[in-house]
Order: C-alpha cells, then sequence, then structure tokens
C-alpha cells in the first residue's frame, strides 16, 4: 500500500503567499454573536465579561505570534497587524489566518471562565478570519481608523437606542426616534432624556481596545552573594526589562498616537 | 468622524472564491501535536480519548456545516469534504476554511471534559486549515487513499516503533530496528516478538475514522388521540428517518465501500 | 554593481499555476473591434478576408502550441483548449495567456497580406485574453456551446439588421424593426423581404469555425532504387499519416459530432 | 437555441485584479530570442535594429496606455511601469499584461520594415508577460536596479566575448577566458587585446533604454487674422506643450536620475 501513488494529489495545493514588503492584517469576527450576545446574556449595549474577554484572547494572540505589532478590537471582532516583513508560515495567507482563528477560539473557550465565572459557555463559537494587505503606511492606518470610526458610530447609536428601550420604547419606537439623526443629536438625547454625558462613557466603549507591544520595566528579586569576598547570600533587587501587550483605550484616528509611538509603523 | 473617507480600504480585500464544481477539501492539523500529546500525556501510539475526541468534533463540524458530505481523520488531522456543488459563502476559500477551523478548536476545548474527565487541557490547542480542490472523482478517491494510507503506514510504524520502547529499547535503538524493514517485516515483528497479530489491531487504529451521512430509522414515541372518535390519547410509536454523521472504520481505498455508498459521490 | 542586492525583487512573483486535471480554455478577444473593422472596410456582418485571416492564425496557434487539442473562433474572438493534463509552461496561466496572444497578434499582422493583399494594415491590432479552466467535460462542451449559441445569436441578427441597412434602413429604424422579434420571425423576415434562406447562408458565419487535430494521409513521392540487384532510381509514392488543425463549420453544440470524435474530450 | 443555459459557464472566470496602491510592472520578454537573433542575423552583442525597433514599440505602447509612466528595455525585454493608482482594466492582471504584449508583438511585426527595411521577418515572433507588483518606491527602484545590472553584466560579458570570438576564438575558448572574471578585469582585456575602451560604449548598450514622460514645448504655425480690425490672415507661431515619451540612456541605479525627476515617483 505504498504511498507514492497518491501523492501526486499534494499537487493541488495552490501557493498563497501575500506579497512581500506589506503590512497584513488579519480581522476575525464572530460568526452570529448577535444570537449568541442574546443566548449569554450579554448586557446591553456593552457586555464587560464578553469585552475583556475577547481582549484578554487577542493578547494571549500576541504573545503566541510575536510577529503580530498591535491589534484593534470591538464588538464581535479583532484586528491583528503583522510585520511588513514578517516570514511567518512564510506568510502564506490561509497558515497565517487558520493559525490565528484557531488559537483565538481555543482561548475563547478556555478563558471563558476566567470572566464569565460560573455562567455557563452554551456552545462552542465560531470566528471567521481573512487577511488584508496594506501597502502603505496611510493605507494602514486609514484601516484602523476605519475599524474605530465604526466603533464610535455603532457605539453611540447602540447607547441611544439602548437608553430608550430600557427606558420603556420598543425596538421599533427607539428605531423611529433615532431615525435621520446626527451624532450632536443623539449626544444631545443622551444628555436631556438620560442625564449621561457620552464623553463620560467608557473609552472602551466609545473607542474600541488598541493593543500594542510597549516595554516595561519589572522589579525582580534575586538572591546573590554580598560579594566582596562575602558569599552570604543576600536578597538582591534587580530591574529588567519586558516586552508586553499593552492596552490603549483611546483615539488612534488623529496624529497624536502615531507621534508619540513612532515605532509601530516602524516595522 | 464619517466612516466614508476610510472605506476605501475595503477595496484591499481580494476576492478568493473557489472554482465552480469542484470538491473542496478543508484538511486541519493540529500545531505542534507532539509536543500536545506529550504535554497531556497521550497513551502511544494511540489515545483513545484524544482520538474520540477528534471524531466526536468532527461529527458537530458535520452538524454545523451540512454542505460536508464526508470527513476523514487519523492522528491530528481531519479533512472535510464538501459538496461538488456547495455555494457555502459563495464557496470563498478564506471563509470557509476559517469558519470551519475556529469551530473545530473551539469544540475541542469545549468538548475536553467529555473525553478526558478531569484531566487538565493545559492550554488552549490551534489547528491549521487549507482548502484543496479536486476536479474528478479520481482525485478525490486517491486524497483520501492518500490519507489511509498514510495513516496505515505510520500506524504500523508507530505500533512497532512503541512496542520496542516499551520492551527497553531506547528511541534510537527502535528507530535503528525499523530502518529499511518492509510492512511484511514488521507485522512479522509485532508477532514474533511480541504476539501482535496486527490484523487484530482497532481498526480506528489501522484505519482511520471515515464520517458519511447516512438514514437512520428513529423510533419515536408520541400521545394521539385513539381515533374512530374516540379521543382517549394513547402512545403510539412513530419510525422517522434523520439523516446522522456515521463512522465507518473501514478500507476507502479499494472499490467496495465506494459501490457500496454510490451517493457518497454524487453530490 | 553586484545584482544580487537587487535580486531580492524577484520574490515578488507570485506563482499562478492553474489546477491539474481540468481543461485550460484561453479566450482572445480584438480590442476595439468594432472599429477596427470601420477602419479596415469589413464586409457586413461577415467579411471573409477577416474571418479567414483570423481562422489562419489559429491553425499557425495551434502548430506552435501543440497541446491546444481544439479551438473555436468567431467574430474577433478565439478559444484554444488545453489538454487536461497539459504541462505546458507548468501549468502558469500568465505564461501560458500571454504567449498565445503574443503569437496570435504576431501572425495576425504578419499574415495579413495573405488574405488582405495590398490593402494596409492602419494600425496594430491588440487582442486581450484570459484562462478559464472547466473541471467536466459537460462544463466544457458547455463552454463551447455558449460560444456557438453566442455566434448563432449575433449571426442571425446581424444578417438581418444588415440586410435591413443595405435595403435603405437607418441604423435606428433596422433596430426598431429587429426589437422583441424571436428567431422565427428573423428566419420569415430574411426569406419574404430579402429571398434570404438562412439555411443556405455560409456555416463558417452561422455555426463559426472549430478546429481540431485530425489524422491525414499524405502520398509523397520519393526517389528509390528500383531494387531486386537493379540500383536505377525510380520515383515511387509513399502514404504517410500527419495530423493537422482542421476545421468543422458545424454543430458543435448536440453529441453527434462529439460521438463522432471521441477523442477530442478523452485529453 | 436560447444562450442562457450555457452561460453559466462565466461564473468559472475568477476575478484577479491586483492590490490597489502599487506599482505594477508588466514585464514582457521575448520567447527563444537567441534562436531569433540569429535567425535575423542580429549585430553580436547588440543590434541597433533590432534595439531601436524595441524601443520604437515600447513607445508606441507608452503611447496606447497613457497609466504607463515609464519603461525600461534591454536585450528582448521590456518594462512597463503602471501607476500606482491606475485604474486600467480595473487593475485585472491578465486583462493589463495580455493587452500590452498583444499591442507590443503586433507592433514590433508592423513596425519590422521601418527598421530592418527590406530584410525579411521570417516569422511571428513571441513574448511572454508578467505583472509583478511594488509596494514601495525603494522596492520600485530596486527592481528598476536589477534589471539595468543584469543589462550592465550581461552587456560587458558579450562585449569581450564577441570581441574575443570576432579575434578568433571558438565560443568554448571565449567562455574559458572570461571564466572566474570580474568586471575590472573584463575591462582590462576589451583595452589591452582590443584597445576599446568600454565607458565609450553606446550608452544604449551598457545602461539599457530608460523611457519617461517628458513636456516638450513645440512651435506650431498657424494662420490668423492680423487683428486690430485687420482681418487679412497672417502665419503666427504658437508654442504649445506636449507629454512625449522621452529616452533616458544613462544610470538609473543611483539617486542623481531620480531627484532630477521627483515626479516619476510620484504617481
Ligand atoms: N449585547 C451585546 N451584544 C454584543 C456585544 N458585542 C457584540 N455584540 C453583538 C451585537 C451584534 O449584533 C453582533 C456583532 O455584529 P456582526 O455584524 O458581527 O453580526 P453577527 O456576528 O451577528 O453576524 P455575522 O456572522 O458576523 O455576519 O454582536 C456586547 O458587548 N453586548
Ligand atoms: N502519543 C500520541 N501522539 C499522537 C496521537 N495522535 C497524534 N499524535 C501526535 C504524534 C505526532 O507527532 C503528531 C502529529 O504529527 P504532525 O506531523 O501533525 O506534527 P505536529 O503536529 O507535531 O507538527 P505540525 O505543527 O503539524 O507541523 O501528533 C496519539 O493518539 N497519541
Ligand atoms: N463588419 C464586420 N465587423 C466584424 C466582423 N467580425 C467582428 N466584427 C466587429 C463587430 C463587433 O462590433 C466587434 C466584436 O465585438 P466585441 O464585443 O468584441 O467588441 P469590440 O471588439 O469592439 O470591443 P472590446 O474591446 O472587445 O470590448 O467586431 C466582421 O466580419 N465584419
Ligand atoms: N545577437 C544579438 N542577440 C540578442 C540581442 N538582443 C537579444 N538577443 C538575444 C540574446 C539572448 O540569447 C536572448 C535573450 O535572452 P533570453 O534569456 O530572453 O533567452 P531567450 O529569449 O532565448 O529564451 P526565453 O524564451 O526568453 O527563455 O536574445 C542583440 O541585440 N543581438
Ligand atoms: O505539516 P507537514 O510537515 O506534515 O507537511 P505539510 O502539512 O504539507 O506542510 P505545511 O503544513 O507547511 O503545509
Ligand atoms: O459581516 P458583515 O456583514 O459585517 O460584512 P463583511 O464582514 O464585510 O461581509 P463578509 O463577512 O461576508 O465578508
Ligand atoms: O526566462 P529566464 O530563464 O530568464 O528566467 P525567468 O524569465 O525568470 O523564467 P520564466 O520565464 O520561466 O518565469
Ligand atoms: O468584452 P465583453 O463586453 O464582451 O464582455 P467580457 O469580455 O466578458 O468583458 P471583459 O472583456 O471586461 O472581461
Ligand atoms: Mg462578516
Ligand atoms: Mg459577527
Ligand atoms: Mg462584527
Ligand atoms: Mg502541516
Ligand atoms: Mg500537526
Ligand atoms: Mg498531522
Ligand atoms: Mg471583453
Ligand atoms: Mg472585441
Ligand atoms: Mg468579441
Ligand atoms: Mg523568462
Ligand atoms: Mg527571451
Ligand atoms: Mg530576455
Amino acid at each position: 500500500m505504498a504511498n507514492s501513488k497518491f501523492e501526486y494529489v499534494r499537487k493541488f495545493e495552490l501557493p498563497d503567499s501575500c506579497l512581500p514588503n506589506v503590512w497584513m492584517v488579519v480581522r476575525i469576527d464572530g460568526k452570529g454573536f448577535h444570537k449568541f450576545a442574546d443566548a449569554h446574556e450579554y448586557q446591553k449595549p456593552n457586555d464587560d465579561r464578553g469585552l475583556n474577554l475577547m481582549n484578554f484572547c487577542a493578547q494571549q494572540t500576541m504573545n503566541e505570534f510575536k510577529d503580530i505589532t498591535m491589534a484593534y478590537g470591538e464588538s464581535d471582532e479583532y484586528s491583528f497587524i503583522l510585520r511588513k516583513d514578517t516570514t511567518l508560515f512564510n506568510r502564506r495567507a490561509s497558515k497565517i489566518s487558520t493559525n490565528i482563528v484557531s488559537f483565538f477560539s481555543s482561548c475563547f473557550v478556555f478563558y471563558w471562565t476566567k470572566f464569565f465565572g460560573t455562567y455557563e459557555l452554551k456552545y462552542p463559537p465560531t470566528f471567521d478570519a481573512r487577511v488584508v494587505c496594506y501597502p502603505s503606511e496611510k493605507n494602514l492606518r486609514d484601516y484602523l481608523s476605519w475599524r474605530q470610526a465604526d466603533c464610535h458610530i455603532n457605539n453611540l447609536y447602540n447607547t441611544c437606542f439602548w437608553a430608550l428601550v430600557h427606558s420603556g420604547q420598543t425596538n421599533k419606537e427607539a428605531e423611529d426616534t433615532l431615525k435621520g439623526t446626527f451624532a450632536a443629536d443623539k449626544n444631545e438625547l443622551l444628555f436631556t432624556r438620560f442625564g449621561i454625558n457620552y464623553n463620560t462613557v467608557s473609552d472602551m466603549y466609545k473607542k474600541g481596545s488598541f493593543i500594542y507591544w510597549s516595554e516595561v520595566e519589572e522589579t525582580i528579586v534575586r538572591m546573590t552573594p554580598k560579594g566582596h569576598g562575602d558569599s552570604t547570600m543576600v536578597e538582591r533587587e534587580f530591574v529588567r526589562k519586558r516586552r508586553q501587550p499593552t492596552f490603549f483605550f483611546g483615539d488612534i484616528i488623529s496624529d497624536t498616537f502615531w507621534s508619540d509611538h513612532p515605532q509601530l509603523l516602524a516595522v
């Protein structure tokens, strides 16, 4: 039963490497999370347990795939940015996207109880993933701006919508109330009808979650010989630097953040 | 903060639909499962808990994506065959592979305890996935034969290898013992040195696990009026047909199985 | 000025091989041939010089690229069918399409005077080309049927249109006359108004030009010794077989042609 | 004979648009030009008629496809650079490459006599074409440097090789003479054995042919009324600007040329 006469079927696997020297963005998005959120009684419009679980899984993903330089998440989605010069899986699109989405999905189930405690996960969640290539810094920043603008628009709308519904309107009535309104109208509505100053809403809800590698100094304690001929062991503090995936819940559309972190777009 | 000026970035998403009228095979494979098996003390060469978990997740995957007509699994991998005429996700390769691998990975964690009981899952597993297209029935069957031949070759080798190691040889010695041997030699070795008749080894180990939809008749009991004017409710048995993912642990290389199940290649 | 430090740019060339075991169809089509036909005073609706030049170039193309098993042409287009198992240029789509379209275009200019005599070619013509893969015999035949049906529909329409225009109608009037008519109406119109029996129109116009390899016997004459000890040289006839691209101006939609030529779909 | 039941075959045409915002380079290369050059008695190592014909066809190609901003040619090849933001054929790779290579091939035959006079073109030439995408200015310049370095290396080698052969060495002997030599050795050899100062060799041979759009002022003469009430027609000169494909036979590897023509990389 020699394998060789069947082995030709490998030739049907066609290569799918991405162009060199472009940023690759892997965006994952929960499948049917409208239903998933309902089934697991997510808070509306934002559920901290759910968002924190997403964020934690994204951090784990960055730790697992070190060529991810930044990530941005909101709602049921996360975008992972790979270094322009990454050679991860020889830049094969399907290898990159499937490994990332598989690990993320595994994490979501694995770390569920860390965020939902004893609240039961009712069924295994699914995420899709895609790879998109961006050639220029401007294109990449516009991509991230696109996602953050999406987050803002949805969150402002949803905040109003659920405030109206919680105050007694039907879904249909809430929709009608908001039809045709602009951002300013929605801010006004929140303030006058519900006493909510939208500026004070949590930044994570308004801006989404951006993650990047930053260097932190850690103080560790080690036993070392006292020195100068004295071999008695004593505790000594050492400071060491460690890179870790760090959150930023602020504006990534304007230039400020990027001029403060020039190294992020350098790779 | 209108979204529109950033929306052009969607144009960088390039289409990746598969050719119509070809079978799509999605093969997933565990990442670093050598280490994973060790870390979770998998039995060598075959761990029933691990294999049964893979099999169960594959069944769930077929239930979730009904256009999967068959699947074949061995070791840390599974191949899912999609109908030639499937329109699942408009045949978009990345959507198909990422949804399947994400769901499978989720299931693996979700159903872990069902097969491993209280034995702890130490870290979230990762699978990769790829889509391969096969135009002809012969190509598709050769693909499946390729995987089953691979299963056979590996399992015969591993059965010998671990028998030798368990009997006291070092890994290096076992390797040397097996170097250059043919299948017949290995069968002989198993029999004369360990009293193992390879024919009696579990079919699941030797042949891998093939899954296909088969129709089963279910007898269900429902309360119905007695009839003939008598409205007293009585229990009555009904037989209904249901399609379910069914295992076959036999040979899929020769023609027998396929002529017995002609409908499988019809779609 | 070592080349090596620039050579990395080759890595940006991404592979584009076609799936194995599918028919590849290369369809070329003249760019702006409406204008080209006008500029060169093509007969309307069909110009024999133009069509015969296309046909001759297609034959040359088959002689140049022997893995083309058949070809079909009409109007300013030609489709070339490559063997399912061709390894021409390692099945690289861009190599195949560019070589074919380049050679065809060269031929068009090179052989222009063979068909147009002293009539001047006013500017260099351009053709585009694309590769389309077909997995099954049915798909391939449907492709060819699609082109032949297109030829039929256009030719019947154009025959009526130009008959009306030549009889004095403006283009607009001819269009209006034909609006909403069916094939039967058009046949009727041709017959009653112009005494044209569409059945007697040239098959090349009605059906387009199909080319396939057929074996012909050639009688060649060679001088050979008379034999039986007599070395006087005498002329002798030999019959030898030669494969050549042969035209068929008939129906390729129904089964007849294909059952008469079973070898054509065998490769 | 409705077309509709066959029209589904269009679905087998898969999209192949290039990523937005990258330079597309279409490189064409003569097929078997070693043989072609021999068959047409090209001068060795450089034939002015052949090179000038290539250059003229490239200019025509730029006039035909205005989104080509620059081109670079040497030997039997030409590279055409398309604007980063071109929407030519919706950036479809196969449309772009086949149109360009078809037009170029047509031109080669069409303009043959303009450069070769009565010298007969023996058979229709073929060129292949490929599209390669470059995301950054540096990548694009490195691509052009790669081709120019290739030109230099080949030309220096060929100049020596043919000088040796013309001086009486066999091909094999000439090869052996040059084996292992560096550029400096080759310059030396040309000078000491053949009195050739390589610096004085034609720039077109040494550097290849770069073409870019430059603005030229044209003086045209038109009859216009004399003016001031006097309607007598008089000749008057007008200066108008016209963009035309212009040659540069110099160095495009170092920065000088590019800083002198900043607009070239701007699009
Ligand atoms: N209540 C609640 N719902 C959330 C939260 N985060 C996400 N969701 C839900 C609301 C949206 O319906 C859904 C995300 O929108 P999508 O466009 O991704 O839709 P969905 O996942 O249902 O469909 P898809 O399979 O992605 O096409 O997830 C949350 O924090 N709280
Ligand atoms: N002990 C034990 N090991 C198993 C069993 N099933 C699979 N494995 C392990 C043995 C193999 O080393 C590994 C599968 O081979 P692969 O070629 O997929 O290698 P691996 O997953 O380590 O690397 P990869 O990331 O796929 O390249 O999984 C089992 O039932 N028992
Ligand atoms: N008068 C005349 N015209 C012909 C003949 N063969 C082809 N043509 C012209 C009529 C059609 O307008 C044109 C072919 O139609 P296409 O759809 O290919 O259009 P065209 O090439 O103009 O545009 P394209 O660049 O292909 O999109 O060629 C012929 O024998 N006689
Ligand atoms: N004598 C002579 N030969 C030239 C000239 N320009 C180009 N050639 C020939 C020499 C080279 O053998 C050939 C170009 O090299 P290629 O690597 O493109 O090889 P070739 O076209 O033969 O094969 P290919 O089909 O491209 O793989 O063209 C010229 O000006 N004079
Ligand atoms: O993973 P391997 O080594 O068994 O072989 P492969 O799966 O064909 O290689 P890859 O995962 O890199 O496609
Ligand atoms: O999923 P949607 O509807 O938000 O939009 P999309 O993600 O762009 O669509 P798809 O998932 O089908 O690519
Ligand atoms: O044609 P060659 O040998 O100079 O090298 P290439 O052009 O890179 O090879 P191919 O034409 O096969 O892409
Ligand atoms: O060229 P058309 O309009 O007949 O239609 P098409 O050839 O399918 O369009 P395209 O040439 O743009 O692929
Ligand atoms: Mg989506
Ligand atoms: Mg979703
Ligand atoms: Mg979403
Ligand atoms: Mg692998
Ligand atoms: Mg594995
Ligand atoms: Mg494996
Ligand atoms: Mg067209
Ligand atoms: Mg046309
Ligand atoms: Mg046409
Ligand atoms: Mg080449
Ligand atoms: Mg060449
Ligand atoms: Mg060349």
